[in-house]
């Protein structure tokens, strides 16, 4: 008895299946190359053991809280939101006994890879066996071996990317650094705090980055600077790559005397919708300057209305499992910027979405075309068996796929990055027997391009 | 010899389309349930027998006639639009001998399933079939067996939702409810007429709105009572649910003193087009606020440009096959309903599209977490095979399965229902299949599913 | 050993391969229809042995530079944009080390094809092969049988329709016709460069336009004449079609007085952008009133960025692998075209599109109505095998098969013209082997519906 079948996410078909197992078979013990998420350096630098279950796999997922919620049950019902949760096997009862809703999405598989490779668990979750799987989770996680440098070991991760605020002293990294572990935690350069005029408190944080620095940030040049530094410094501390979370993919390439009045009236802190709009436009395309200088890798993550819920924004904050795709444009939004930078074979920019559609339109033309463009894979909502599938459907034909950049795993829940990257080795590989069981490719190169995949694109893209 | 194959629509690997029988055996023989749809109440109550054959099968059915249409038959020449049918055997030839226009539609396999479930044919209709159809066809029509009630009983219908306008005096309803006869037809609450300031004859249809009820529903607050009263009525003459066919989703929460000065702009006629926008816009937000209320089921069907045919539309009126879908857009649309109703779990909004491109990127995510909103089935030229295939493949991952509603059929052409929700139950039964096959499920919770899918989530969503 | 399986691009579950065989073989062998494309007229009217490999396989293909381009190769590297070539072997070798840049898209299966069925070639394509492969195609192309004229015949080719110029002379298809060789190579009306205010040299265009015809075309009468005028000697010369490849479909029913105003705005050069785009949209009308009377079809190709990359643009000029499609609409664009002339079943327009979300949402529900439109095969980036199975999965359903007029090549490379229709073949037979194994239709309709796919619709629908 098993959560999980060994032949899962294969095509049932069965010279397909047998195809693809045989190109999983090359790929699954590779080393994980994580090379965007959200884990916390904080847990590698202090190696303190994880919580209980509720703390681990409920409270900081919002894929988990927001079906919970989507199907009325509160979020005070679920203790979001609280520092110390007060009853967590309460809690977890609510989780188990609701955990039908999950069939059929990614969360089901990454969940149920963590409960029988980690814990051991046979059985499945549901309200009867939540008290085993609670007092299992619980006991092992005060174990040497679900320390997070031990899971990292065990994970065979070769590197992972933290994603951290410009102004991020980067202390955790720095004691990581300094520690005798051999981990390679890495940290990404996201300055969306200090370039986007609409984020919560920018006016104090561009103050804030000219003292760490030194700079003027009060005026462009000394904010230029300013960020270019703090670019530099990620870059001793390993950084390879920078990260953009604006809500469109609008890039802007201003003369200088405008850049200037632009940014004096952000941060006089009157500036409209548009004005704000334009600056994070205008600095996209700084960010690409600077790339070309100091050779990170860029990464756009663009098209999310974040917080779309005002009701549960007021009360919780951020990240509350409301951030809703939008549509999103790339051909008129990345002009600017390509029209300066586009045909610079040395800078690399990695392109994600949430708008499907864009894959087959724009996004696939664009990166099959532009020495600087690749396509970043299935983000968020779409890092799922048919996310990744309809991905390859829609890119491979223009873009080939050596214009992608293999997985992201993108993710806040540690435990969840083996399995999310061995469902996206299932996909690609499944992805790949179709197309050598009907004979558009052959098998030899099936196994050259499931390595590529899964190991030579990403260490290539990002630098590692 | 049959005009159907027992294992149509499964897929055709065998181990998958194994796992498909047993999951469709298990659910082929639920009631039918059907919360939505347009047949008319007035068959029901009078229980006359329906016609020849062309005015059952051709005249009513938009997707038959504007398939002819496309290809250059005339209207006149299928006596679209007459009274009384002056050569229905000579209009049965012409669809007969075309009814290869119709292979790989969805028309075809519910036409088929009329033709051998009910009336017991086994060679394909064509020129050379047709007067053996129609001779069949006319005389099993003037049998008992063929009158309306006999067959709702046939096709095990347990409920069956009609359409109706909120003028309605819902007098046969009354009439099927004051008959001895035991089949629950229940009406459904649609208000277009009385709150869309571009609907033909809106102010004097307003007007009548106040004469029904008693209110003056010349202001503002008379209005909305008149309303809250007539969706009263139709509650305790058996609604559950409301329904809504706006151009967009777009909607509004304005201030008491502008929606008073807005409704006085759009009732004196001289509105224009944004205005009657936003009060449409208004009226789902003064919805969704009654069916808080009320408790009654809100149903939003937006995205049609209807009577695309502007000629066809001055000759030949409204529902002549020329509506077409625009692009839809929800998170922006939606929002002002969301920020005032959004986290009530009481209330229930079920969104449709013609947009398959809002399943992933806007419909999933929103259902996903929105705690009021579900996803109704896939809509119009949606309901067909691979339309069902889509929505399931588009919107699982994301919302997973129960934030959806179960199947409507949604039609004016009564013989075809049993014929649509077969089809939708073959599907979902192959859809589930392939999880199973993938073992991204297990054989019992698709078993679970597809009796969830056919028949419990539709009662829950709906409150039958 | 062969780098192209009989059985490529059929589906792998065995049945349903079966079915896909013997529906292919049935079609295999029909002749080649080519209503739409871009070889050239002088190659038949000359009859000129073509050069080197790299003149013939990459110079003129923008599917194969473009890929390379992406991959960081310069274009001075593959000698793009030089009259002579210096080098032809070392940008072969270029070409054939990065081959492998090519697995997964179209333009790897129509190569392999040419190179194996013309040249005889069994090893892949590689830096170790890059030599022989060289060898053998230079010396071929120096032979008899490799003449333009003998492998439009070897191709089994029954008809051939260039794009041209409206100011073309036509005189290299006036050669042809009067040489005594039977091949059938048809002119196909393109009037972009004079009525499209934003081609280069619009106004001295329509100059010449009126020095062709003894118009005078500095007014909107005798502009018109000319326009009819041309086209009726482009008919005189064998054509059959009309083609417009505007940045949109938007079209416009003008007054004379407005259309007169607006033709003498556009003339004078001083235009807005929205202009130029009003005066676009009425000339589509304009040739759709046209079409009407000289019987032309009509083609539209809207929504590709031409030119996106700047620099390369200023550089190397058009057509160099920087088109990108951008979303595209239809229902509101085609409307006022539609208004007037929708209902005509003697006028046929023949959509396409490069935006996909348009097949299921717009396209098909247009095409399922409208009696003038026809919907094109997947144009561009989408001829290709899932571009060819989304397209018939989205617009079957609503506007059937015999809505579409089978297959465009729409080629610049001669020698991909029979592995393109293979591959359109190829993929039909496997659409419809679907249909059948899933007892969706039958196999006897399967196999009338493939010579339709093949030959019979788009015969009709080209009056070819």
């Amino acid at each position: 008895m098993a959560l999980l079948h060994e032949d899962r996410l294969f095509p049932a078909e069965t010279e397909t299946r047998k195809i693809a197992k045989r190109l999983y078979e090359s790929i699954k013990t590779l080393p994980i190359v994580s090379p965007h998420g959200h884990t916390q350096a904080a847990w590698f630098a202090h190696n303190q053991p994880f919580p209980d279950p509720v703390a681990l796999f409920v409270q900081p997922d919002h894929y988990i809280f927001r079906m919970l919620y989507s199907q009325g049950i509160s979020l005070e019902a679920l203790e979001i939101g609280t520092a110390q949760i007060a009853e967590p096997r309460k809690v977890w009862h609510i989780f188990a006994s609701n955990y039908h809703l999950f069939r059929g999405t990614p969360s089901r598989l990454w969940l149920d890879y963590a409960f029988q490779e980690l814990f051991g668990m046979t059985a499945r979750l549901s309200e009867k066996t939540a008290d085993q799987y609670y007092d299992v989770i619980e006991a092992r996680l005060a174990t040497p071996e679900f320390l997070p440098r031990a899971l990292y070991e065990r994970f065979g991760i070769e590197v992972l990317a933290t994603t951290d605020a410009a102004l991020d002293s980067l202390a955790d990294h720095a004691a990581i650094r300094d520690s005798k572990w051999k981990g390679k935690i890495l940290p990404t350069f996201r300055p969306d705090a200090v370039v986007d005029p609409a984020f919560d408190g920018f006016c104090e944080n561009v103050e804030k980055l000219g003292a760490m620095t030194g700079d003027d940030t009060s005026v462009w040049r000394g904010y230029l600077n300013a960020l270019a530094e703090r670019r530099q410094f990620f870059k001793s501390m390993g950084a390879t790559a920078t990260d953009h979370g604006h809500p469109t993919a609008r890039t802007a390439d201003l003369g200088d005397k405008e850049a200037q009045q632009l940014f004096a009236a952000v941060l006089g802190g009157h500036s409209d919708a548009e004005q704000q709009e334009l600056f994070r436009a205008q600095m996209l395309t700084e960010m690409a300057r600077m790339s070309l200088e100091d050779g990170l890798v860029m990464q756009i993550h663009p098209g999310s209305v974040r917080n779309h819920n005002a009701q549960l924004f007021a009360r919780y904050g951020r990240d509350m499992g409301a951030d809703i795709p939008s549509p999103t444009g790339y051909v008129e939004a990345l002009r600017p910027l390509l029209d300066r930078f586009g045909n610079e074979g040395k800078l690399t920019i990695i392109l994600f979405t949430l708008d499907e559609t864009a894959y087959s339109r724009e996004l696939a033309p664009l990166a099959g075309h532009y020495p600087c463009l690749r396509l970043g894979p299935p983000w968020w909502f779409f890092d799922s068996p048919e996310g990744i599938r309809r991905f390859r459907e829609d890119v491979t034909e223009t873009a080939g796929f050596y214009n992608t950049v293999g997985f992201n795993d993108d993710t806040r829940a540690f435990l969840s990055i083996p399995a999310r990257h061995d469902v996206a080795r299932r996909m690609d590989a499944s992805y790949l027997a179709r197309l050598v069981a009907e004979h558009r490719i052959d098998e030899d190169e099936a196994v050259e391009l499931a390595h590529e995949l899964t190991y030579g694109l990403v260490k290539k893209a990002y630098k590692l």
